[in-house]
């Protein structure tokens, strides 16, 4: 049974209340980075891996995307997406990214966001990807970085005072299943290094373009100074790649 | 002036004690990763930048190389380089890694082992390696790795007892220069993070085809049960690229 934390009634709600779900992409704080990777999508076919409320699907369609396929394996999130999106170019399915099967070389453009540190293995995701896309395809997508999986704890360590005394690192090279809380909820996440992320991609055939491991947005940090501790630490690495024609 | 820490009496005293410079490379924990990367060396044109011992170089040697050249800023490292190497088809020349100037697209494979980490611009040399290099032309090279490097203090957190906590990770995204102490020495090291050393690499023509972060080799795990600590936190990154034809 593949995980499928988001129709947790819970967890969904709790969701509910984060940034990125009330404000969407600007709400995210490296929405500036990954946007600044993604290829031009006018008239481009794109599948959204993990789309969630659908809101990367809604900025694809606002960029002139051809046709754009938006993948969850939560119906609630999907209702939601459904429910903020009103254009016949989209499409969701619901369905687990590491079982889904559509024609090969059949979109342009592959994106994801923070989805596949929740399945097990990457290397099925890269050459499902590869299969799919058509030669000359970009894929661009995020994960939680290494840095910040390596421990099921994912917090920093506190000093004395309680203060972030800096980030533990620890169990960088046993990759695999980590039992992490988030949102107040239990919580399955995969721990990979970052040489699995990118041999993974090589070895299925891409070519690597370009790497992210973004800070916030200086507006952000202008506005929310406790967002400074981000630069103490890798929390997310954006990959981009192309499958060479 | 480049730091030319080699040439301290004290420092080369005390590097010279260490197992990778007593045993060569099988005393080096990383060195069955970076031989992995290598290509073909038969009658091939190498280059090795910060060539210290001159240990890669006359490994080169006996895998056949036609020619090698080893660079390193120390004196003292390039006169124990040379006692140690017999051989006609291997030139070392004394100068600093940044400002080498040879002839355009003369070598066949560039390596470096542990160099890079002491100079300020990574670019630079990414440049100066393309430029050098033939189309088809590999490049592989070891640095200590970003979680490594991002602390000046590059030591565990210790626990109460004494004993290592965890590694601790704070500056990440703060590039440039760490004062750090090794082998009981002022020692200036480049921290840069890893979207730094994969973007400068791709930015200046390069393909990236592989990337490490060595494991102890499991001989010497068995035989020196501390050094599992390394699986705890990765300590080097080895880069593999090719200047595409």
């Amino acid at each position: 049974m593949k995980q499928n934390k988001y129709d947790d009634n819970a967890f969904f709600e709790a969701y509910g209340q984060m940034a990125r779900s009330v404000q969407g992409l600007e709400g995210a704080g490296e929405w500036h980075a990954f946007k600044a990777l993604l290829p031009e999508l006018q008239d481009k076919r794109v599948l959204d891996l993990g789309c969630g409320y659908g809101w990367h699907c809604r900025y694809a369609l606002e960029q002139g995307a051809g046709s754009v396929v938006g993948v969850d394996i939560s119906e609630r999130m999907l209702q939601q997406a459904r429910s903020m999106t009103d254009d016949p170019r989209v499409k969701y399915i619901q369905h687990a990214i590491e079982d889904l099967e559509l024609h090969s070389e059949s979109f342009d453009v592959a994106i994801s966001s923070l989805a596949f540190h929740y399945i097990a293995s990457f290397g099925d995701i890269c050459r499902k990807v590869f299969k799919l896309l058509k030669p000359g395809g970009e894929f661009v997508f995020s994960v939680e970085h290494p840095v910040f999986t390596a421990r099921s704890e994912q917090d920093w360590h506190y000093g004395e005072q309680g203060e972030r005394a800096h980030w533990p690192i620890d169990h960088y090279q046993e990759e695999g299943l980590r039992d992490t809380s988030f949102l107040a909820e239990h919580v399955i996440k995969y721990h990979r290094t970052l040489s699995t992320y990118l041999n993974e991609l090589i070895g299925s055939g891409f070519t690597l373009k370009a790497v992210n491991e973004p800070l916030p947005a200086e507006e952000l940090l202008l506005r929310h100074p406790e967002m400074s501790d981000e630069l103490r630490r890798p929390m997310f690495l954006i990959l981009a790649a192309v499958k060479s024609s």
